[in-house]
Protein backbone atom coordinates (compact mmCIF):
# COMPACT_ATOMS: atom_id res chain seq x y z
CA UNK A 1 0.00 0.00 0.00
CA UNK A 2 1.42 3.27 -0.84
CA UNK A 3 1.50 5.45 2.17
CA UNK A 4 -0.57 8.49 2.46
CA UNK A 5 1.74 11.33 2.24
CA UNK A 6 3.17 9.58 -0.80
CA UNK A 7 -0.34 9.50 -2.10
CA UNK A 8 -0.96 12.72 -1.74
CA UNK A 9 2.32 13.48 -3.57
CA UNK A 10 0.71 11.60 -6.40
CA UNK A 11 -2.58 13.83 -6.21
CA UNK A 12 -0.66 16.78 -5.97
CA UNK A 13 1.11 15.62 -9.36
CA UNK A 14 -1.81 14.80 -11.40
CA UNK A 15 -3.96 18.07 -10.51
CA UNK A 16 -1.00 21.00 -11.31
CA UNK A 17 -1.48 23.07 -13.79
CA UNK A 18 1.53 24.90 -14.28
CA UNK A 19 4.78 23.54 -13.47
CA UNK A 20 6.15 21.14 -16.49
CA UNK A 21 7.71 17.25 -17.01
CA UNK A 22 10.79 18.12 -15.43
CA UNK A 23 9.12 19.35 -11.89
CA UNK A 24 6.58 16.14 -12.29
CA UNK A 25 9.73 14.17 -12.58
CA UNK A 26 11.93 15.66 -9.47
CA UNK A 27 8.88 15.72 -7.33
CA UNK A 28 7.97 11.78 -8.61
CA UNK A 29 11.68 11.48 -7.31
CA UNK A 30 10.98 13.26 -3.71
CA UNK A 31 7.85 10.80 -3.26
CA UNK A 32 10.90 7.77 -3.57
CA UNK A 33 12.63 9.56 -1.18
CA UNK A 34 10.02 9.76 1.36
CA UNK A 35 9.09 5.92 0.83
CA UNK A 36 12.94 4.96 1.27
CA UNK A 37 12.30 6.81 4.90
CA UNK A 38 8.85 4.98 5.78
CA UNK A 39 9.46 1.41 4.61
CA UNK A 40 11.86 -1.52 4.56
CA UNK A 41 12.09 -4.87 3.46
CA UNK A 42 8.99 -6.91 1.56
CA UNK A 43 6.74 -3.61 2.72
CA UNK A 44 9.14 -1.29 0.47
CA UNK A 45 9.22 -4.02 -2.23
CA UNK A 46 5.51 -4.44 -2.53
CA UNK A 47 4.90 -0.50 -2.13
CA UNK A 48 7.84 -0.53 -5.20
CA UNK A 49 6.06 -2.82 -7.24
CA UNK A 50 2.87 -0.47 -6.89
CA UNK A 51 4.95 2.35 -7.92
CA UNK A 52 6.25 0.78 -11.24
CA UNK A 53 2.11 1.60 -12.22
CA UNK A 54 0.95 4.69 -10.52
CA UNK A 55 3.92 6.86 -11.03
CA UNK A 56 3.58 6.44 -14.75
CA UNK A 57 -0.42 6.69 -14.34
CA UNK A 58 -0.34 10.10 -13.05
CA UNK A 59 0.53 11.21 -16.73
CA UNK A 60 0.85 9.18 -19.44
CA UNK A 61 1.73 11.59 -21.76
CA UNK A 62 4.54 12.12 -19.58
CA UNK A 63 7.95 9.98 -20.76
CA UNK A 64 9.78 11.56 -17.68
CA UNK A 65 7.74 9.83 -15.49
CA UNK A 66 7.90 6.44 -17.71
CA UNK A 67 11.72 6.82 -17.02
CA UNK A 68 11.65 7.51 -14.04
CA UNK A 69 9.46 4.59 -12.98
CA UNK A 70 11.96 2.64 -14.93
CA UNK A 71 14.92 3.99 -13.49
CA UNK A 72 14.51 3.68 -9.57
CA UNK A 73 14.49 -0.09 -8.51
CA UNK A 74 12.21 -2.35 -6.86
CA UNK A 75 14.40 -3.22 -3.61
CA UNK A 76 13.77 -4.11 0.33
CA UNK A 77 16.76 -1.61 1.03
CA UNK A 78 16.00 1.80 1.61
CA UNK A 79 19.30 3.08 1.06
CA UNK A 80 19.65 1.73 -2.02
CA UNK A 81 16.28 3.35 -3.03
CA UNK A 82 17.74 6.57 -1.45
CA UNK A 83 20.69 6.38 -3.66
CA UNK A 84 18.83 6.25 -6.31
CA UNK A 85 16.14 8.80 -5.73
CA UNK A 86 18.72 11.48 -4.84
CA UNK A 87 20.66 10.14 -8.32
CA UNK A 88 18.02 10.81 -10.11
CA UNK A 89 17.71 14.18 -8.87
CA UNK A 90 20.76 15.32 -9.89
CA UNK A 91 20.22 14.18 -13.27
CA UNK A 92 17.10 16.44 -13.23
CA UNK A 93 19.17 19.48 -12.16
CA UNK A 94 22.68 18.98 -14.28
CA UNK A 95 20.59 17.84 -17.22
CA UNK A 96 18.78 20.97 -17.02
CA UNK A 97 22.13 23.08 -16.43
CA UNK A 98 23.84 21.77 -19.21
CA UNK A 99 20.96 22.21 -21.66
CA UNK A 100 21.26 25.90 -20.46
CA UNK A 101 24.97 25.88 -21.73
CA UNK A 102 24.40 24.08 -24.95
CA UNK A 103 21.40 25.51 -25.85
CA UNK A 104 22.14 29.29 -25.25
CA UNK A 105 24.98 28.89 -28.00
CA UNK A 106 22.06 28.79 -30.62
CA UNK A 107 21.44 32.35 -29.21
CA UNK A 108 23.25 34.89 -31.51
CA UNK A 109 23.52 38.44 -30.77
CA UNK A 110 20.29 40.63 -31.14
CA UNK A 111 18.24 36.97 -31.79
CA UNK A 112 14.57 37.33 -31.52
CA UNK A 113 13.23 33.98 -29.85
CA UNK A 114 9.83 33.23 -30.04
CA UNK A 115 8.64 30.52 -27.27
CA UNK A 116 5.21 29.16 -26.19
CA UNK A 117 3.77 28.32 -22.60
CA UNK A 118 6.32 28.02 -20.35
CA UNK A 119 9.26 25.39 -19.98
CA UNK A 120 12.11 25.12 -17.22
CA UNK A 121 14.17 24.12 -19.65
CA UNK A 122 13.82 26.83 -22.84
CA UNK A 123 14.06 29.37 -19.51
CA UNK A 124 17.36 27.71 -18.40
CA UNK A 125 18.85 28.84 -21.93
CA UNK A 126 17.41 32.06 -21.86
CA UNK A 127 18.83 32.73 -18.65
CA UNK A 128 22.48 31.14 -19.39
CA UNK A 129 22.36 33.35 -22.70
CA UNK A 130 21.77 36.91 -20.45
CA UNK A 131 24.39 36.04 -18.22
CA UNK A 132 27.01 35.03 -21.14
CA UNK A 133 25.55 38.47 -22.08
CA UNK A 134 24.12 38.32 -25.22
CA UNK A 135 21.59 41.02 -26.15
CA UNK A 136 18.49 39.20 -27.18
CA UNK A 137 14.55 39.27 -26.67
CA UNK A 138 12.04 37.17 -26.25
CA UNK A 139 8.53 36.90 -28.06
CA UNK A 140 6.02 35.30 -25.50
CA UNK A 141 2.52 33.84 -25.54
CA UNK A 142 -0.31 34.48 -22.65
CA UNK A 143 -1.02 30.72 -23.27
CA UNK A 144 -4.88 31.06 -22.49
CA UNK A 145 -6.16 29.93 -20.55
CA UNK A 146 -3.65 28.90 -17.61
CA UNK A 147 -1.47 31.71 -18.65
CA UNK A 148 1.80 30.01 -18.16
CA UNK A 149 3.55 32.91 -20.24
CA UNK A 150 2.64 35.37 -17.43
CA UNK A 151 4.78 32.85 -14.71
CA UNK A 152 7.51 32.97 -18.27
CA UNK A 153 7.50 37.02 -18.44
CA UNK A 154 7.83 36.86 -14.28
CA UNK A 155 11.13 35.04 -14.38
CA UNK A 156 12.22 37.19 -17.54
CA UNK A 157 11.26 40.19 -15.86
CA UNK A 158 13.32 39.55 -12.95
CA UNK A 159 16.16 38.57 -15.02
CA UNK A 160 16.23 41.87 -17.13
CA UNK A 161 15.43 40.22 -20.64
CA UNK A 162 13.67 42.39 -23.05
CA UNK A 163 9.90 40.43 -23.79
CA UNK A 164 6.63 41.06 -25.58
CA UNK A 165 3.93 39.09 -24.65
CA UNK A 166 1.18 37.85 -27.18
CA UNK A 167 -2.20 36.27 -27.43
CA UNK A 168 -1.33 32.50 -28.99
CA UNK A 169 -3.73 33.22 -32.12
CA UNK A 170 -0.64 36.03 -32.68
CA UNK A 171 1.82 32.98 -33.32
CA UNK A 172 1.68 33.12 -37.19
CA UNK A 173 1.59 36.95 -37.14
CA UNK A 174 4.84 36.68 -34.62
CA UNK A 175 6.69 33.71 -35.92
CA UNK A 176 8.04 35.87 -38.96
CA UNK A 177 9.65 38.28 -36.65
CA UNK A 178 11.36 35.65 -34.69
CA UNK A 179 15.13 34.42 -36.09
CA UNK A 180 14.85 31.53 -33.68
CA UNK A 181 12.13 29.40 -31.92
CA UNK A 182 12.47 27.61 -29.00
CA UNK A 183 9.91 25.25 -26.99
CA UNK A 184 10.42 22.78 -23.87
CA UNK A 185 8.46 19.33 -23.90
CA UNK A 186 6.73 16.83 -22.06
CA UNK A 187 7.90 13.82 -24.10
CA UNK A 188 9.60 13.21 -27.47
CA UNK A 189 7.91 10.01 -29.08
CA UNK A 190 10.16 7.47 -30.02
CA UNK A 191 9.17 8.68 -33.84
CA UNK A 192 10.44 12.14 -33.16
CA UNK A 193 7.47 13.86 -32.24
CA UNK A 194 7.51 16.71 -29.69
CA UNK A 195 4.12 16.28 -26.96
CA UNK A 196 3.78 20.05 -25.49
CA UNK A 197 1.20 22.69 -24.96
CA UNK A 198 -1.42 22.99 -27.32
CA UNK A 199 -0.61 26.03 -29.58
CA UNK A 200 3.16 24.67 -30.12
CA UNK A 201 2.50 22.47 -33.43
CA UNK A 202 0.70 25.76 -35.02
CA UNK A 203 4.12 27.77 -33.69
CA UNK A 204 6.35 25.17 -35.43
CA UNK A 205 4.07 25.23 -38.63
CA UNK A 206 4.50 28.58 -39.22
CA UNK A 207 8.37 28.67 -38.47
CA UNK A 208 8.69 26.32 -41.09
CA UNK A 209 6.75 28.19 -43.01
CA UNK A 210 8.52 30.95 -42.94
CA UNK A 211 11.98 29.46 -42.88
CA UNK A 212 12.24 30.22 -38.91
CA UNK A 213 14.56 27.29 -37.29
CA UNK A 214 12.38 25.44 -34.84
CA UNK A 215 14.25 24.01 -31.76
CA UNK A 216 12.82 21.69 -29.17
CA UNK A 217 15.08 21.86 -25.27
CA UNK A 218 14.33 18.70 -23.52
CA UNK A 219 16.31 16.47 -21.48
CA UNK A 220 17.06 12.50 -22.04
CA UNK A 221 14.82 11.54 -19.70
CA UNK A 222 11.78 12.91 -21.78
CA UNK A 223 12.62 10.73 -24.62
CA UNK A 224 10.11 8.19 -24.44
CA UNK A 225 11.70 4.58 -25.45
CA UNK A 226 8.07 3.21 -26.61
CA UNK A 227 5.36 5.55 -26.98
CA UNK A 228 4.43 6.22 -30.55
CA UNK A 229 2.95 9.61 -31.54
CA UNK A 230 -0.63 8.02 -33.00
CA UNK A 231 -0.81 6.40 -29.55
CA UNK A 232 -0.31 9.76 -27.58
CA UNK A 233 -3.17 9.82 -24.89
CA UNK A 234 -4.28 13.44 -24.89
CA UNK A 235 -5.26 14.56 -21.63
CA UNK A 236 -8.31 17.25 -21.50
CA UNK A 237 -9.07 19.83 -18.65
CA UNK A 238 -12.42 21.26 -20.00
CA UNK A 239 -13.14 24.71 -18.31
CA UNK A 240 -16.39 26.93 -18.74
CA UNK A 241 -16.23 30.59 -20.18
CA UNK A 242 -19.47 32.59 -20.82
CA UNK A 243 -21.52 29.62 -19.37
CA UNK A 244 -20.19 27.23 -22.82
CA UNK A 245 -18.14 24.57 -21.83
CA UNK A 246 -14.91 25.17 -23.99
CA UNK A 247 -12.97 22.13 -24.84
CA UNK A 248 -9.21 22.20 -23.52
CA UNK A 249 -7.00 19.22 -24.64
CA UNK A 250 -3.55 20.07 -23.26
CA UNK A 251 -0.89 18.54 -25.45
CA UNK A 252 -0.55 19.25 -29.05
CA UNK A 253 1.61 16.60 -31.19
CA UNK A 254 4.56 17.95 -33.48
CA UNK A 255 5.54 15.65 -36.29
CA UNK A 256 9.40 15.30 -36.51
CA UNK A 257 9.88 17.37 -40.01
CA UNK A 258 8.86 20.57 -38.41
CA UNK A 259 11.73 20.07 -35.64
CA UNK A 260 15.25 21.21 -35.95
CA UNK A 261 16.73 19.54 -33.36
CA UNK A 262 16.42 18.44 -29.96
CA UNK A 263 18.69 20.11 -27.16
CA UNK A 264 19.04 17.50 -24.30
CA UNK A 265 22.08 17.40 -22.26
CA UNK A 266 23.90 15.48 -24.47
CA UNK A 267 23.58 17.58 -27.46
CA UNK A 268 21.40 18.77 -29.98
CA UNK A 269 19.76 15.16 -31.57
CA UNK A 270 19.31 16.33 -35.31
CA UNK A 271 17.30 14.94 -36.82
CA UNK A 272 15.23 13.77 -34.26
CA UNK A 273 13.55 11.08 -36.25
CA UNK A 274 16.71 8.89 -35.44
CA UNK A 275 16.69 9.35 -31.64
CA UNK B 1 -16.91 69.61 -43.12
CA UNK B 2 -18.37 66.21 -42.33
CA UNK B 3 -21.41 67.11 -39.80
CA UNK B 4 -21.05 65.54 -36.36
CA UNK B 5 -23.68 62.95 -36.65
CA UNK B 6 -21.76 61.47 -39.27
CA UNK B 7 -18.48 61.94 -37.69
CA UNK B 8 -20.09 60.02 -35.00
CA UNK B 9 -20.78 56.86 -37.39
CA UNK B 10 -17.11 56.92 -38.37
CA UNK B 11 -16.09 57.26 -35.03
CA UNK B 12 -18.23 54.04 -34.28
CA UNK B 13 -17.04 52.32 -36.84
CA UNK B 14 -13.38 53.29 -36.23
CA UNK B 15 -13.95 51.69 -32.32
CA UNK B 16 -16.20 48.76 -33.07
CA UNK B 17 -14.81 45.70 -31.92
CA UNK B 18 -16.81 42.50 -32.85
CA UNK B 19 -18.25 43.12 -35.98
CA UNK B 20 -16.72 42.66 -38.66
CA UNK B 21 -15.89 43.86 -42.58
CA UNK B 22 -19.51 43.82 -43.91
CA UNK B 23 -20.93 45.65 -40.89
CA UNK B 24 -18.71 48.09 -41.33
CA UNK B 25 -19.49 48.48 -44.91
CA UNK B 26 -23.50 48.51 -44.11
CA UNK B 27 -22.86 51.38 -41.06
CA UNK B 28 -20.53 53.51 -44.11
CA UNK B 29 -23.40 52.96 -46.56
CA UNK B 30 -26.05 54.29 -43.37
CA UNK B 31 -23.42 57.46 -43.38
CA UNK B 32 -24.54 58.29 -46.98
CA UNK B 33 -27.87 58.06 -46.38
CA UNK B 34 -27.78 60.47 -43.75
CA UNK B 35 -25.73 63.01 -45.88
CA UNK B 36 -28.21 62.69 -48.58
CA UNK B 37 -31.29 63.69 -45.77
CA UNK B 38 -28.63 66.58 -44.78
CA UNK B 39 -26.69 68.12 -47.21
CA UNK B 40 -27.32 69.25 -51.13
CA UNK B 41 -25.02 70.93 -53.77
CA UNK B 42 -22.16 72.26 -53.92
CA UNK B 43 -21.62 71.46 -50.08
CA UNK B 44 -22.62 67.83 -50.52
CA UNK B 45 -20.27 67.07 -53.22
CA UNK B 46 -17.61 68.47 -50.92
CA UNK B 47 -18.84 66.85 -48.13
CA UNK B 48 -18.36 63.86 -50.65
CA UNK B 49 -15.05 64.35 -51.84
CA UNK B 50 -13.86 64.37 -48.20
CA UNK B 51 -15.77 60.84 -47.50
CA UNK B 52 -13.92 59.33 -50.47
CA UNK B 53 -10.74 60.09 -47.92
CA UNK B 54 -12.72 59.36 -44.62
CA UNK B 55 -14.20 55.88 -45.03
CA UNK B 56 -11.24 53.88 -46.53
CA UNK B 57 -9.18 55.58 -43.60
CA UNK B 58 -11.36 54.32 -41.28
CA UNK B 59 -9.72 50.85 -41.47
CA UNK B 60 -6.99 50.69 -44.55
CA UNK B 61 -7.26 47.06 -43.85
CA UNK B 62 -11.24 46.75 -45.44
CA UNK B 63 -11.32 46.14 -48.87
CA UNK B 64 -14.87 46.74 -48.10
CA UNK B 65 -14.80 50.46 -47.52
CA UNK B 66 -12.44 51.05 -49.77
CA UNK B 67 -14.67 50.04 -52.15
CA UNK B 68 -17.25 51.36 -50.55
CA UNK B 69 -16.04 54.78 -51.22
CA UNK B 70 -15.23 53.66 -54.99
CA UNK B 71 -18.53 52.74 -55.18
CA UNK B 72 -20.42 56.27 -53.68
CA UNK B 73 -20.73 58.65 -56.75
CA UNK B 74 -19.42 62.76 -56.14
CA UNK B 75 -22.50 64.51 -56.56
CA UNK B 76 -24.47 67.03 -55.92
CA UNK B 77 -27.88 65.87 -56.21
CA UNK B 78 -29.22 63.96 -52.55
CA UNK B 79 -31.22 61.49 -54.50
CA UNK B 80 -29.20 60.15 -56.37
CA UNK B 81 -27.09 59.34 -53.55
CA UNK B 82 -29.47 58.03 -51.80
CA UNK B 83 -30.37 55.46 -54.83
CA UNK B 84 -26.74 54.32 -54.86
CA UNK B 85 -25.98 53.75 -51.31
CA UNK B 86 -29.57 52.19 -50.96
CA UNK B 87 -28.35 49.95 -53.51
CA UNK B 88 -24.98 49.43 -51.54
CA UNK B 89 -26.95 48.46 -48.75
CA UNK B 90 -29.27 46.48 -51.08
CA UNK B 91 -26.02 44.33 -52.50
CA UNK B 92 -24.38 44.12 -49.01
CA UNK B 93 -27.76 41.85 -47.93
CA UNK B 94 -28.30 40.32 -51.23
CA UNK B 95 -24.78 39.09 -51.53
CA UNK B 96 -24.31 37.57 -47.74
CA UNK B 97 -27.68 35.42 -48.95
CA UNK B 98 -26.16 34.45 -52.01
CA UNK B 99 -23.32 33.16 -50.30
CA UNK B 100 -25.24 31.43 -47.45
CA UNK B 101 -26.60 29.58 -50.48
CA UNK B 102 -23.65 28.95 -52.49
CA UNK B 103 -21.33 28.09 -49.68
CA UNK B 104 -24.10 25.59 -47.48
CA UNK B 105 -23.32 23.59 -51.24
CA UNK B 106 -20.52 22.31 -49.71
CA UNK B 107 -21.47 21.23 -46.42
CA UNK B 108 -22.17 17.56 -46.62
CA UNK B 109 -24.30 15.46 -44.42
CA UNK B 110 -22.13 14.82 -40.87
CA UNK B 111 -19.56 16.94 -41.86
CA UNK B 112 -17.35 18.77 -39.37
CA UNK B 113 -16.92 22.46 -40.18
CA UNK B 114 -13.70 24.52 -38.01
CA UNK B 115 -14.65 28.50 -37.74
CA UNK B 116 -12.02 31.04 -36.10
CA UNK B 117 -13.65 33.94 -35.15
CA UNK B 118 -16.83 35.57 -35.76
CA UNK B 119 -17.39 35.62 -39.51
CA UNK B 120 -21.25 36.57 -40.97
CA UNK B 121 -20.60 35.12 -44.29
CA UNK B 122 -19.77 31.94 -42.37
CA UNK B 123 -22.51 32.21 -40.21
CA UNK B 124 -25.03 32.40 -42.88
CA UNK B 125 -23.38 29.49 -44.72
CA UNK B 126 -24.12 27.47 -41.95
CA UNK B 127 -27.66 28.75 -40.89
CA UNK B 128 -28.93 28.13 -44.49
CA UNK B 129 -26.54 24.44 -44.45
CA UNK B 130 -29.37 24.25 -41.22
CA UNK B 131 -32.75 25.47 -43.01
CA UNK B 132 -31.65 22.63 -45.60
CA UNK B 133 -32.21 20.33 -43.10
CA UNK B 134 -28.34 19.21 -43.20
CA UNK B 135 -26.82 17.18 -40.60
CA UNK B 136 -23.29 18.79 -39.28
CA UNK B 137 -21.66 20.15 -36.70
CA UNK B 138 -19.27 23.32 -35.86
CA UNK B 139 -15.53 23.43 -34.08
CA UNK B 140 -15.42 27.33 -32.83
CA UNK B 141 -12.60 29.05 -31.54
CA UNK B 142 -13.18 31.25 -28.07
CA UNK B 143 -11.28 34.16 -30.37
CA UNK B 144 -9.42 35.78 -27.17
CA UNK B 145 -9.48 38.61 -26.06
CA UNK B 146 -12.65 40.20 -27.88
CA UNK B 147 -14.09 36.40 -27.31
CA UNK B 148 -15.85 37.09 -31.30
CA UNK B 149 -16.16 33.06 -30.55
CA UNK B 150 -18.93 32.97 -28.40
CA UNK B 151 -21.07 35.39 -30.32
CA UNK B 152 -20.72 33.32 -32.73
CA UNK B 153 -21.50 30.13 -30.05
CA UNK B 154 -24.60 32.08 -29.21
CA UNK B 155 -26.12 32.63 -32.74
CA UNK B 156 -25.32 28.79 -33.70
CA UNK B 157 -27.22 27.89 -29.73
CA UNK B 158 -30.26 29.66 -31.06
CA UNK B 159 -30.28 28.23 -34.15
CA UNK B 160 -29.71 24.65 -33.00
CA UNK B 161 -26.63 23.85 -34.62
CA UNK B 162 -24.32 21.70 -32.80
CA UNK B 163 -20.78 22.98 -31.97
CA UNK B 164 -18.02 22.78 -29.40
CA UNK B 165 -15.73 25.37 -28.34
CA UNK B 166 -12.23 25.29 -28.06
CA UNK B 167 -9.04 27.66 -27.11
CA UNK B 168 -7.09 29.56 -30.10
CA UNK B 169 -4.89 27.38 -29.22
CA UNK B 170 -6.17 24.52 -29.99
CA UNK B 171 -6.50 24.52 -33.84
CA UNK B 172 -3.97 22.01 -35.09
CA UNK B 173 -5.17 19.50 -32.47
CA UNK B 174 -9.18 19.95 -33.76
CA UNK B 175 -7.98 21.25 -37.60
CA UNK B 176 -7.74 17.33 -37.82
CA UNK B 177 -10.42 16.45 -36.41
CA UNK B 178 -12.55 18.76 -39.07
CA UNK B 179 -13.47 17.69 -42.68
CA UNK B 180 -14.29 21.34 -43.60
CA UNK B 181 -12.56 24.62 -42.78
CA UNK B 182 -14.99 28.02 -43.37
CA UNK B 183 -13.35 31.54 -42.78
CA UNK B 184 -14.42 34.96 -42.87
CA UNK B 185 -12.57 37.73 -44.43
CA UNK B 186 -11.80 41.52 -43.74
CA UNK B 187 -10.36 41.74 -47.14
CA UNK B 188 -8.93 39.78 -49.96
CA UNK B 189 -5.83 41.35 -51.29
CA UNK B 190 -4.84 41.62 -54.89
CA UNK B 191 -2.25 38.79 -55.18
CA UNK B 192 -4.94 36.65 -53.40
CA UNK B 193 -3.99 36.47 -50.14
CA UNK B 194 -6.80 36.43 -47.07
CA UNK B 195 -6.71 38.98 -44.43
CA UNK B 196 -8.78 38.18 -41.52
CA UNK B 197 -8.65 37.86 -37.68
CA UNK B 198 -4.93 36.79 -36.09
CA UNK B 199 -4.93 33.36 -36.34
CA UNK B 200 -6.62 32.43 -39.11
CA UNK B 201 -3.13 31.72 -41.39
CA UNK B 202 -2.52 28.99 -38.63
CA UNK B 203 -5.75 27.14 -39.05
CA UNK B 204 -4.84 27.09 -42.51
CA UNK B 205 -1.60 25.95 -42.19
CA UNK B 206 -2.93 23.18 -39.94
CA UNK B 207 -5.99 22.70 -42.57
CA UNK B 208 -2.80 22.23 -45.07
CA UNK B 209 -1.08 20.01 -43.22
CA UNK B 210 -3.78 17.43 -42.28
CA UNK B 211 -5.32 17.73 -45.97
CA UNK B 212 -8.51 19.57 -44.56
CA UNK B 213 -10.17 21.93 -47.39
CA UNK B 214 -9.76 25.47 -46.59
CA UNK B 215 -12.62 27.60 -47.80
CA UNK B 216 -12.90 31.57 -47.80
CA UNK B 217 -16.23 32.75 -47.51
CA UNK B 218 -16.11 36.82 -48.77
CA UNK B 219 -18.59 39.15 -50.57
CA UNK B 220 -16.88 40.31 -53.70
CA UNK B 221 -16.36 43.73 -52.55
CA UNK B 222 -14.15 42.19 -49.56
CA UNK B 223 -12.03 41.79 -53.02
CA UNK B 224 -9.62 44.77 -52.83
CA UNK B 225 -8.48 45.70 -56.22
CA UNK B 226 -5.03 47.40 -55.51
CA UNK B 227 -3.76 46.03 -52.08
CA UNK B 228 -0.79 43.73 -51.94
CA UNK B 229 -0.73 41.24 -49.17
CA UNK B 230 3.07 42.74 -48.20
CA UNK B 231 1.29 46.08 -48.07
CA UNK B 232 -0.95 45.22 -45.82
CA UNK B 233 -1.32 47.08 -42.29
CA UNK B 234 -1.75 45.90 -39.90
CA UNK B 235 -3.39 47.12 -37.06
CA UNK B 236 -3.30 46.83 -33.69
CA UNK B 237 -5.16 47.15 -30.25
CA UNK B 238 -2.71 46.54 -27.52
CA UNK B 239 -4.29 45.32 -23.80
CA UNK B 240 -2.62 44.55 -20.52
CA UNK B 241 -2.78 41.21 -18.66
CA UNK B 242 -1.48 41.20 -15.34
CA UNK B 243 0.15 43.83 -15.07
CA UNK B 244 2.06 43.14 -18.52
CA UNK B 245 1.03 44.82 -21.75
CA UNK B 246 0.04 42.31 -24.29
CA UNK B 247 0.77 42.67 -28.16
CA UNK B 248 -2.71 42.64 -29.99
CA UNK B 249 -2.13 42.72 -33.84
CA UNK B 250 -5.84 41.92 -34.99
CA UNK B 251 -5.02 40.34 -38.51
CA UNK B 252 -2.90 38.17 -40.22
CA UNK B 253 -2.91 37.38 -43.84
CA UNK B 254 -2.84 34.06 -45.68
CA UNK B 255 -1.11 32.94 -48.52
CA UNK B 256 -3.24 32.22 -51.72
CA UNK B 257 -1.70 28.78 -51.56
CA UNK B 258 -3.67 27.62 -48.27
CA UNK B 259 -6.59 28.68 -49.68
CA UNK B 260 -8.81 25.98 -51.31
CA UNK B 261 -11.32 28.77 -52.38
CA UNK B 262 -13.10 32.03 -52.08
CA UNK B 263 -16.98 31.96 -51.54
CA UNK B 264 -18.27 34.93 -52.89
CA UNK B 265 -22.35 36.13 -54.37
CA UNK B 266 -20.72 35.42 -57.97
CA UNK B 267 -19.60 31.74 -57.28
CA UNK B 268 -16.23 29.97 -56.10
CA UNK B 269 -12.96 31.73 -56.99
CA UNK B 270 -10.67 29.13 -57.25
CA UNK B 271 -7.46 29.36 -57.25
CA UNK B 272 -7.59 32.89 -55.18
CA UNK B 273 -4.15 33.70 -57.17
CA UNK B 274 -6.46 34.80 -59.92
CA UNK B 275 -8.88 36.79 -58.70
Amino acid sequence: MIPMEVGRILEEMRTERIRGASWLARRGAEAYLILSEMLSGDELRRTLEEMRERIPAVNRTMASLYNLARFMPVTGDPEFLRAKAEEFIRLVDESKREIGNIGSELIDENEVVITHSFSSAVLEILLTARRKGKPFRVILTESSPDNEGIAMARELDAAGVPFELITDAQLGVFARKATLALVGADSVTRDGAVVNKAGTYLLALACYDSGVPFYVAAESFKLHPKLESKDVELVERPYSRNGYPVRNVLFDVTPWKYVRGVITELGILVPPKEI
